[in-house]
């Protein structure tokens, strides 16, 4: 810490929807987990200053700047939040290990490979000196998703073998809706691959513990062209993907993402078949994980509210439900306990990194049969 | 606004479960309603000066206090938030009020009969010096109940017939669970029908926008006895209750509430049909509203999280769903805003006395028939 | 058996809904209990010649006939099942009793107590000559229910406390639908208290195997009046009835029942909650039941398709789901199985004969109190 | 008709399984659809002389017969249902056609592809003659998925972009379970693949209307060694199976079956994301179909049992719920109105051959790419 007071100076870079969300991380962090080191909101800083220092008075900052470059300067920085878009993230990130600050990504790490080695060699360098460096894959943090883990790594389901991981959504379904950066290889990297797929293969890491060996997948472009500013435009990235994963713990994995799921908003499921049972989740109902354990016959509908559940027994009494932003305090405060007990926090920018490389197999990947079936002379 | 630089002064009174809870909702009400008055949490107030002044600096407070009544004083406190048991409800609200201060009082709005009407005679008297008052029904700030509400005003299920309702918890199930002031009427003044009834009942005025005429009810305390610190000690309240009441629109609602239901930890339900349709919640999946509307055939199942939807469009993309302490911030934010536009917020202390009103008849109410069965010469 | 082949000659007395349910059980129930005595479909009874001859030759009957007197004459007529609306029960019932044949008469076992009382005095001389009799309450054979009884009886949910029971249907939801004799006193004897309340607290008496010893309820018309064949006519049963029960085991149960449950097409929900484990069921999801065991603390969905199950030895694998109609076949079994062992089968006339006593209770029952409340100064 | 009364004789070949399933169909489909043609069952033919006596008597037959190609020369046979191991369907079917038979053949229509073209063969010619041949995949003939079918067809859900498909069974997992016929190559030709995969690539084309022209997939064993009679033997067949299909109407498939899928008893699920709308089913709740159609934003749970939705008008009320094995009566009502109409039913045995097309297909395809990941330093 930086200070005499004990207390951490966070700054948060960038305050669209995900600075939104890590601002109110840490304004609640010290209510959820008191006895961690205590921090202040120093600065939050983005490219407009009018804009920004007005999102910096709602947000709980105490100051707003538009210069990243100086905040790292500053001694009463110790953390640094990187909320910008992915092809950012290397240059502040590396930026900041470099100026001794400890480091929280938003996911995905960055952009391209490349990239993210770099980031991984700052994080490597950083952490001989005590500096510590997290990827934001906040899923980790659902309490039903934390819960699973426990229960694969406990062995309650047995050796795991079949996972089934879909992430769903449906915002590209109208073939009217208008160009944007997202659509465009250039400025997004990826489409629902990068998007929804990084979230999917962090989950089959985290759960399962295991790494990615093999992969066969393909990507796919339903709706090619969309009204652009300037006139119709050509779509360079892919609305949804499909893969089968093979683990090097004999585990394979179906994975298929989506931006065109007639109906699904935000829907990330998963199934875990183990050989002594298997559990279930679903992002839409992020506070109830299905489980059928130590050979059970049938699953139970387990409402994660407990308190002796992961992270409950800093919130509600049982049966009060969290929502998704509260995944992003217990991600802080995660990062605030490892800095205390001198710990690396995971994941680890090298999981982001692995996760990159399991999404660009899959780019690379796939080959299709034909196959020619009979023409009926019936109707069918 | 007391202050030159515009910004409404909160104090909250009480740190516990209901303090934390308001606590929250005044760090992050800015965050969700940025074009609200601008609030600044002043001071907590609570009894042991060590414990409030820790909780304070935890839950964002400028200040911590001991004396509510030199807080009431202050010109830099707008606001006083009454977040205490129940019994103590009636003497710091009125005191607040006279004081000119605007009140929040948590639900419900008091333990007796008497004192709820005291408090409903000064909120009126203050009414008309511009001083404002609400009852803290935070249901009414789930989204997905917002939305039923609207769907019957605006006539989309017809003329409400019959209604469903009950409030099921299961932390009384063991019969070794020991005895607490919850347990005791001279401090709890009610049980299940007081706790979980009140919020019930609430509900049906809100949703349906009808009066209770009639009622008829019981209560029943399954475990008469419970350990005590000195040996076994009655249970003085009810375990659960059980009622139908008569609306001036019509209406036969069914109420049942416990805190016995085996398996249930904070299950709301909710069933309301009407002529043209029906309407189905559930408070442990918060973020649903099942809706058959318009002559509809079928229920659908929504997913409150669409920025059209109320409450939703200060927070997070479509299918990122919220948790049951969003509620507060919502209600801080209705509040705010009934100031900012010089009216009267809702509910008001004349509807958490009409709560109060139809609960105790409950109390009173219930007679039932003996019934003789022929004792068959099988077995069943 | 009366015959040399020893196999049991059937006659069916009606061909409507109930008639062709029963036909189609009497035609499986040898594929499904092949161990059973077997029986002859003899002949089907009805009043219309030329459409009971066409009704029995679609059926799988060998004969019909129109004269249920004569019927009953027959020797190769070993068990007479009563199908015809509920104001026939009594004289056929008796009748055939008299005769000398075993007896199944359809739910509710009469329209009037009188009737019902006179059918139990001849079934109890009847079982002194060995002759059997049943009332046809199906849902019992329903597996998953049949499983609850069992895990209830096996101590698994603990001390039965509290149970929620409703039988909800939306057929009357139109005010505009017609008039007929099911919506006329005088031929219906009772609304839905009668078609659906008799289910509800049959599964009461058979879930718990508790005596009802105390009810208070209510019952409503919603729709007063309703277009018949010569203008608007007057409905004069309930569309909706409500109670609380007590039973001689100390449970509390609330009762619901009701034709206007608009989007509920036949939804029988049952939740028991006792001191150890709970248990939940809906007769939309028939091949479901809910178990909460053993002081665990969470739901398991269980689909009671397993072999070792109730009733499920003698059809499919696991996961081929049965219908409705499946339970008439169950009950047929377990009739035969009676008969084949001696013994009486359940539910007994007596049984039937409860159900109406309470039923009756519960109409005499009901005073509600008048609740006065503030009319408020403010718009809620 | 063979004969002058008008009545169709129908033999069964095989009492296990599907011979027990189908002759619950020939007794019920005179029930269900009074107006079509009338059957006779007239013989049950098996191996063992006494074993298929005794089953012909519980099943409804006149008689049984253990010579197959007898009874394809018996005047009064119209109809021979072969419900026999695949491997011994081409030959009963072919005679039976070339007899001059109707012939109704269990999925899957044969064990190779060759055997299966010569079925094909043998339907075609027969089809001249106005002798007809359907091959069973009775899921057509669920209601629900007859009613997905139509709002696909009626264009309700717009243009179908993306399917998931899953068969999952948990019957395979437990590895001390012992080998089988069904676990060898030889006898079974296929594992999952076939037995599941088989239903699920029929439903795709059933309910798209569209032919699958290219596959990439996979097939795996996870227990590869099992207890034999005779010591531990090799499993020769697949114990899961996974493909991505492309359709020539520009849909992508994803398919995944399992005998593995610990917790899942018989869960064929299906989604259908088109244009504008989706569809969702599950057969463990065979009666429900979830729709989302024509733009609407959220999906309605149908409950499949209104009497103007496919295959219902011949059963029962609203909300009564049907079995699995309702699907045969449906089967064979719909073969029969083909008979009566002189059309050929479907599916035909075009049909059957291009579903195993595909499967062969996927069976042939798959190629996977190696990840590597970076091993990291610290601990996930």
């Amino acid at each position: 810490m930086s200070e005499s007071d004990g207390v951490l100076g966070v700054a948060v870079i960038g305050y669209a929807f995900m600075g939104r969300a890590h601002s109110g991380a840490w304004r609640a962090v010290g209510a959820f987990r008191p006895e961690l080191p205590q921090v202040r909101q120093q600065v939050l800083v983005g490219r407009d200053a009018r804009q920004v220092d007005r999102a910096a008075r709602r947000l709980g900052w105490a100051e707003s700047s538009t210069d990243w470059r100086a905040v790292l300067e500053r001694a009463d920085v110790d953390v640094v939040d990187v909320c910008v878009p992915g092809h950012l993230h290397a240059e502040i990130a590396v930026a900041a290990l470099e100026a001794g600050k400890h480091v929280i990504v938003e996911k995905p790490l960055a952009n391209t490979l490349v990239e993210a080695e770099k980031m991984v060699d700052a994080a490597r360098l950083a952490r001989t000196r005590g500096i510590r460096s997290m990827v934001g894959f906040n899923y980790r943090r659902v309490p039903a998703l934390a819960l699973a883990r426990q229960h694969v790594a406990d062995g309650r389901i047995g050796e795991v073998r079949q996972v089934r991981i879909s992430y769903l959504q449906d915002w590209l379904v109208d073939e009217t809706a208008p160009m944007s950066w997202r659509l465009r290889r250039e400025s997004a990297g990826s489409g629902a691959l990068g998007d929804l797929g990084s979230h999917a293969v962090d989950q089959v890491r985290f759960l399962l513990g295991q790494e990615v060996t093999q992969v066969d997948g393909m990507t796919h472009t339903f709706v090619t062209r969309r009204p652009g500013e300037r006139g119709t435009e050509d779509v360079s990235v892919d609305d949804a993907a499909w893969a089968t994963l093979r683990t090097d713990g004999g585990a394979v994995v179906s994975l298929e993402v989506s931006r065109m799921a007639t109906g699904r908003k935000n829907s990330l499921q998963i199934d875990v078949f183990g050989s002594r049972g298997s559990l279930r989740f679903d992002l839409e109902s992020l506070n109830e994980l299905w489980t059928c354990l130590d050979g059970a016959e049938f699953a139970t509908r387990v409402l994660v509210t407990q308190p002796d559940q992961p992270y409950l027994d800093g919130w509600w009494p049982p049966g009060h439900v969290l929502g998704w932003d509260h995944t992003f305090t217990h991600q802080a405060a995660d990062f605030l306990q490892a800095l205390a007990q001198g710990e690396d926090p995971t994941p680890s920018f090298e999981d982001g990194l692995a996760v990159q490389q399991v999404l660009e197999a899959i780019e690379r990947s796939g080959t299709h049969q034909d196959v020619s079936t009979p023409q009926p002379e019936v109707l069918r």
